[in-house]
C-alpha cells in the first residue's frame, strides 16, 4: 500500500519526510494560514486580508503545500459565481493546535522579548 | 522604562513586533535549535552535529536571533580554552514547550501525511 514504513521520523535527520513538512507548517505564512483556518472555514480572499502582508502568489502556494500535506481541505463549492473554501482537515486542526498555544504565548511575551532586544542592541 | 506599550500584540498584524519573533521562533533552523536545546545545554559544535544540514553560518545567525530575543543565553565559560555554551531561558523553554508537541505531532504523523502526498500527486 504505502512505499514503506518510517520507522522513528525525526526531524533532526536531513533526509527525513517530516522536516519538509514541518518547514511547511512553521514557515513564514504556513503558521498564519493554520491559525486563520483554525478560526473558520475562509475563502482565499478572506485569508488574504486577514494575514496582513502577504502576496497572492505567496499564499496560493502555502496553500497548495498544506493541502498536498493533507493539512488543508479546499472545497470547490458549485455555486453561481463557484466558490473556492479552505478548511483544516482532522490532521490539520491536531497540528494546529500547539501552534495556537505558541502564537498565544509569543504575543503575551512581547514586552518581555522587546526589552530583551533592547538590553541585546544596547550591550553591542 | 520601555518603549511603550503593546496593548495588544497581534501575528495577523504586519508591523507587530510579535511577526518576526515568531518566524525566529519558527524559522527553517530556529525550531530544531530551540528543540535541540530543550534536551541540554550545547556548544556550537554540538548543535551543528546535532541539527543535520544546518552550515555554521545559518547557525550562528540564528543562535543571534534567539538571544536578541531573549530565549536563548550564551555562556563564556572561562576555562582553558574557553568554552561557549548554549541553553533556554525561562522564557526560551516556556515557548519550546508547545513547538515540543508540534514536532512530537508531525514526527508521528509523517505516515498520513506521506500518504496525503501520495494521493495528492496520483491525481494532479
Amino acid at each position: 500500500m504505502s512505499t514503506g514504513p518510517l520507522p522513528s521520523a525525526d526531524v533532526f535527520a536531513r533526509e527525513c519526510a517530516s522536516r519538509p513538512v514541518l518547514q511547511n507548517i512553521t514557515g513564514r505564512w504556513g503558521v498564519l494560514v493554520l491559525a486563520a483556518l483554525a478560526d473558520s472555514t475562509c475563502r482565499f480572499s478572506e485569508l488574504r486580508r486577514r494575514i496582513d502582508g502577504v502576496s497572492e502568489r505567496m499564499l496560493a502556494q502555502t496553500l497548495q503545500n498544506l493541502e498536498r500535506d493533507g493539512l488543508v481541505r479546499r472545497d470547490v463549492l458549485t455555486t453561481i459565481p463557484p466558490h473556492v473554501e479552505y478548511s483544516l482537515t482532522g490532521l490539520g486542526s491536531r497540528i494546529t493546535e500547539p501552534l495556537l498555544a505558541l502564537i498565544g504565548l509569543v504575543e503575551e511575551s512581547v514586552p518581555e522579548i522587546v526589552a530583551a532586544q533592547e538590553r541585546h542592541d544596547h550591550t553591542i
